[in-house]
């Protein structure tokens, strides 16, 4: 089982549950987030609020490369991340991520559909993508800037290196910081306080914020960036890139011509 | 008068002034300080600042819950609200709060339509809305993200918790956080500084500024909002949680499906 | 040459270059800006990042007034601000700024459209706008909320005082803080972090930010403005403030109804 869900209360608990993998998400991965979201929001009125956390030492390393290669490979078919993140994006009641290792990739990205978001203070986070020559995903593009700022979100997309925990606090992008033993316990009394709430007020608070602007702007950049991955993909610097990861070496861009 | 008027050279002072009611506003207080700034903007083309606080130890104790029982029960027959809100959204000249002790509810959110806030250290604000089965109001799901960030807004008007002035001032919402004996010394070197510069500049500063998406994102999340409270106002959890304050007991929602 | 150009690897340098004047824009100074950037984003493949600093003491001191003045005169004939502003609006390529010493009115406000700022301890920043009897320009009125929050931005504008390199690092205006001997090796060593990644990857990203809201709000914030000006300049509180400071006196806006 690639998700692990146990309800406290009113507090439904979700653990991204491939530990060997670093929670990377595969495809089955995504559809059981996707799928666990869907039914906390439409199935379950005694539940007000998602925590979201994973198993092990890592938070998610982010997409599976080896799959990606797959879906490369195979156009598409199948792949759950689009519907994944359309539930994310548009989720309902309160999402609050407890990152308790690093998060790469989709591992960062997916903070920004969380409401708050409490990290280990030993955690990092990474977006990759320019070093892998893409581009911002998962609507990053235009919610990175919206949740730390303009250049904060500059420096992230584009030079892809490791930001700490305090890191990413002072940029905003996470709530709060937290020892690692004290993470889960801190994340569940901020669900537990918000939950103690109406469910319908939380529901029509969520919604209320998200037509200020955010889920507009989570699907607007989302569907732009789809469109640039398809010119970036499979292109000189994406293969140069992947070689060179799946070697284990420095990618040489030099050879390629504007890379 | 629930409302003092004071100028200081090219500075108006507005004060709230229902002390002994912690300055909650009923409809006569609305309706003061709508004409005020009405007046302010309209008629004295000599002032170029207005500055808001409260008499007393509170700054505002947000919507009179009795009042707002009586507009319920009467359809909102004649209430001021509405118009208060749209000249505080629109307000043309600087408007500077200095809030002297807590803010709850419109106490709180208003602050979002003035552009400098300060605060005295022993202030506290809240929107307590969630709790009492309602959602956000004057604008404030669009306005709290963009004025304390996505988290933060999250945080304040889904747990109704109370945020101290240097939580306030930490995610930004307050410009500056003063002794309680220099607040309005303060306050008043800010507008004066202000004030110094053709109010023409003034006018022109702050309607681009407000042009460049807050009137708007006001405007439209208080629509937004009107149409949710059609919904929330006398549903069971709101009633619950009055009839729970009025017995000044701990509201039980787990009785009511979905709430 | 009011503009220096020089490529250390992917990275082209471009430095302002009118020391005597505290590199104050004048016509040629904006063409020679507008026409580098241009070339760096359409004739050079094999640049990445471009840099932009000021030789010796001053970033820029802002637009040439002795210039504005004739520009008013004959009716902006030739004028260069409106080519350069449009460029720099929309520059595809990452644009790091290294604040070397003060930055006024366009000197401050350019900053929004880069992606990166870094700053000298020892500089300051202003934007005299309402003190001239003027209003916020470069699309200012709209980035300013964007880049510092809302209330940062009213004080900025509003006042005109002078913000010390920590207070603008405070608001978020900037995204470092340096030594002043160590500015410009922080800002190459940044830029060529970037620079390693693939350029195609790079401009793909700033081009999603930019649609992401910056692009757009930009340019609207910057047409409203236009429109404002037209009203501004030459007025009586204008013409009082550009005599004043001519003269170097305080300017005196009592004798002008409602300026």
């Amino acid at each position: 089982m690639s998700l692990k869900v146990e309800d406290h209360g009113r507090v439904r608990k979700l653990t991204l549950n491939r530990p060997e993998q670093l929670n990377a998400f595969n495809n089955e991965q995504y559809a059981a987030v996707r799928d666990a979201l869907k039914q906390t929001e439409e199935e379950e009125p005694g539940i007000a609020v998602a925590v979201l956390t994973g198993e092990g030492r890592a938070f998610s390393a982010g997409q599976d490369l080896a799959e990606m290669q797959r879906m490369i490979d195979s156009g598409s078919e199948g792949y759950q991340f689009p519907s994944f993140l359309a539930q994310l994006t548009s989720f309902k009641k309160p999402l609050i991520a407890a990152v308790n290792g690093v998060g790469v990739g989709i591992g960062m990205t997916l903070l920004s559909h969380c409401d708050l978001v409490l990290i280990s203070s030993t955690a990092k986070l990474r977006t990759p993508f320019s070093q892998l020559g893409l581009a911002p995903e998962a609507g990053s593009s235009g919610l990175f800037p919206m949740r730390m700022g303009w250049q904060n979100a500059a420096y992230t997309l584009l030079s892809g290196k490791w930001m700490s925990a305090e890191e990413v606090h002072q940029a905003g992008y996470v709530w709060k910081v937290c020892p690692p033993e004290e993470l889960m316990a801190q994340a569940m009394t901020v669900a537990e306080e918000i939950a103690a709430n109406p469910i319908s007020s939380l529901i029509a608070t969520k919604e209320l914020m998200l037509a200020g602007g955010r889920l507009t702007l989570a699907q607007e950049s989302h569907a732009r960036e789809i469109e640039v991955y398809k010119d970036l993909v499979g292109a000189p610097a994406n293969r140069e890139a992947i070689a060179a990861f799946l070697e284990n070496r420095k990618p040489d861009f030099s050879k390629i011509p504007g890379a």
